[in-house]
């Protein structure tokens, strides 16, 4: 028999755990070529909640979707040097279709800047088709050489990418800055994980943006999370690209532009924080399978009266919106039922048996603490409603609460050096100097993962030079 | 002034034509590669009504999503030789990533069958398992060395591709069947577009499969278009790809497969069928926009009044779900726009004057046949929604007709040599020799379309050779 269960500890083999959730939960696998993986149907519904929650919120920002082919030439790519030279070292190159070799060498897209502004130069004209904002979803192509990690580190991977123009600097601004306030609310609310909002520093700034803001969070190994960023480009883009519009004068200016993206790294992000080991265990928004039932029977004829009512009670929790299902597979016990659903992560159970088709009661367990608790099969829409609402706010708090835990301020170097190594936040106050921040990264491997927004001037002493700080910095080692 | 409107004849310079509106009503633009294309937001909108179209038929049939990488080594795809033999010729080929070469080429993806059932083999291990229903959004490339037609021939192009592993032969054919018929459906229901459903022969099956059934569509310029295709693949990939099951009886057996896939060939087949010399022409029910409501006005005084009326009509419709929008553009005439929305293929407008705010009236106008209706506004949601499935019913029905008219039964050689050049379906019988198949093609260029279901053995003569008829062959020559 093969081991279908998890036998990795979660507190003490944390990437092994990793791995075995997302194989045995088979939301993914890996692929022939080293690198790449497959998305499994669970893995993949998980994806398309996140693109349906987020398109919504793009929609109701004006932002409407686009292809963009997957194909862009090496002298296209090339055309903004920094941009070029950061993503050089990791672009798949097509040099053959059939026998013939094609002229100038094929990227495969690593990211679209390059070609939606191509694109965007011919389209715009004037001020009236201002502001043009689109979104891709799409993957992007990258090689990685390290070890393949699902959802985390792929050599391709599923994302969406959003590509604007806009009349001012001003207006691009708050684009950026809505754009990173939707990912921070998805997130949250979607996949219940909190995170720091902020700008990053000119050292881990997107190759090729003005400046880039970010959404941070911390794993339950102390490694922080990049969960999405969004760019603004300026006109870095816009000038190379001839991104250009008549103004209301009829004078020639360029656009201001960003862009933004996230990418299927929430699903890693969602695993590592909310899994047990037991398993996956997720959110009820982003479940495909937010509720199963499973009759629990010990003859023939409790078997036809249990699974009649547990039909019954499948059918009022779709009837109102929830995603849910009867587990009547007959030569399995109930209790590898209940471990099976577990490690798939299905945030509520409801067991009905004899004693409950008698009481006219529902026992319903939650996947994410054990929590039982009995509902009347005449309220059960409303009931596994609500206690499905509780599950996601819970687990949200929980998050919240690691996150809290695993944010530290320090002020003393030693303390930010020593600590490092245990994983977590560092808020450090930060004189803004490259040296410092390279200080920090030679000692510790550790680099800034945002610098909050709101924190201000904080008013003490840079941590590594005692200078006068002008920013907050958190600090953490990455994935 | 650029030229935004379409100056070609669809009747005289068809080509032409269709490459004007599919630039100038802004679905689509040429990418900076050869043979590739871009979607602009309406375009990408029509693709993303036709896939809910398709997702809900597929969740219906038990079919759930996933996701599969892009590259696939040289060794996997090469493992049906037929089927290799058949792509070789059209496949992109990774030889680089960075400045490393990469071991065993990797192909773009030009379909996904060995990809997929590399891992099917991985995920089945008993009947248990089976039915397996997955189906993959996503792009396949093959290049293209004829010049390029937006939708109809690109390098790259956007299609689902399904892939489903059953126990038994009866089953999976069962699958190719109802996967066909998903197609013709939403092919008359959503683009209005009227098919003929059969086999393919021998010579024109899918390379690699049993079988394959597909439904074909007449182009008004007398070009046949492959609309979609379901493909029995019997045991050829399961053999070689090692997809096997235990049986009820603890058996090992090979698995019986299917692949079924639609491209956006299905917008390039709507945009011929329904447009005109005004531009696009789209069906209601993938329309982006369904109803754009024009205020019409003549002084400032009459504009307050006519925009308010236009307005609060627009939040009636939206509010009952049709897709509408008022065109408040102020430094446009109503006669610019309503070109701009005919040009964009718009189905219904709606004109609001000062006659109509005194009125209480709507004047309605369809964008397929300039049909004219009043409509009270108190009464506008029911009344434009029964407006707009008469155009859908109206545009299917016409449609049809075309089909009719161009579909021609013939019995002598000469009248099928003939007639062939003029265009159009040709049906005939058929000995089933593939020399007789042969014959035509050469004389004619034309090709065996489709056998269609239902047309049992005819009775008569083999059109070439006056042996006895075995099928009724429709031939034409295809895009």
């Amino acid at each position: 028999m093969e081991d279908i269960g998890i036998t990795a500890s979660k507190e003490s083999e944390f990437s092994e755990w990793y791995t075995q959730v997302v194989l045995r939960a088979e939301l993914a696998d890996y692929a022939p070529v080293k690198g790449l993986i497959v998305l499994r149907p669970d893995g993949y519904a998980i994806w398309e909640m996140l693109q349906r929650a987020l398109d919504v919120r793009f929609a109701a920002d004006g932002v409407r979707n686009g292809f963009l082919p997957l194909l862009i030439p090496e002298s296209l790519l090339g055309r903004e040097k920094d941009h070029f030279a950061g993503f050089n070292p990791e672009v798949f190159w097509v040099t053959h279709s059939g026998d013939s070799e094609v002229g100038d060498r094929l990227a495969l897209r690593p990211t679209s800047e390059t070609l939606a502004y191509s694109m965007y130069s011919k389209w715009i004209r004037s001020w009236r088709d201002l502001p043009l904002k689109i979104n891709f979803w799409n993957t992007a192509l990258r090689a990685e050489i390290k070890g393949t990690k699902p959802f985390l580190r792929t050599s391709e991977f599923l994302w969406q990418e959003g590509h604007t123009v806009h009349a001012t600097s001003r207006e691009a601004q708050g684009q950026v800055a809505r754009m990173l306030d939707v990912y921070r609310d998805v997130v949250e609310q979607e996949i219940a994980i909190p995170v720091i909002a902020g700008k990053k520093s000119e050292r881990e700034k997107f190759v090729g943006a003005a400046y880039t803001t970010t959404i941070e969070s911390m794993m339950p190994d102390g490694k922080a999370l990049q969960m999405g960023t969004s760019h603004f480009l300026g006109l870095k883009f816009s000038v190379p690209f001839q991104v250009k519009f008549a103004d209301r004068n009829n004078r020639e200016q360029f656009g201001w532009q960003t862009s933004w993206g996230i990418s299927w790294r929430l699903i890693g992000a969602m695993i590592m924080v909310h899994g047990d080991d037991r398993g996956l265990s997720l959110p009820p928004r982003v479940a495909p399978l937010q509720v199963v039932i499973v009759p629990v029977y010990f003859s023939d004829k409790q078997e036809e009266q249990v699974v009649a009512s547990a039909r019954e009670a499948c059918r009022v929790l779709v009837g109102s919106g929830i995603r849910a299902r009867v587990d009547d597979r007959r030569d399995l016990t109930p209790g590898f039922k209940y471990h099976d659903w577990e490690l798939k992560g299905v945030p509520l159970r409801v067991e009905i048996g004899p004693r409950e088709v008698k009481s006219g009661m529902l026992r319903t367990t939650r996947r994410y603490d054990g929590e039982k608790s009995d509902v009347p099969a005449g309220d059960a829409a409303a009931r596994v409603g609500e206690i499905l609402a509780g599950i996601q706010s819970a687990m949200l708090e929980r998050a919240k609460k690691m996150l809290a835990d695993m944010t530290h301020d320090v002020s003393e170097y030693g303390a930010l050096r020593g600590g490092i190594g245990r994983g977590g936040f560092y808020r450090v106050g930060w004189c803004g100097g490259p040296d410092c921040e390279e200080k920090v990264k030679e000692d510790t491997g550790a680099d800034i993962r945002v610098i909050p927004f709101g924190s201000g001037k904080p008013g003490g002493e840079c941590v590594v030079c005692g200078g006068p700080a002008e920013h907050v910095a958190v600090f953490g080692r990455g994935y």
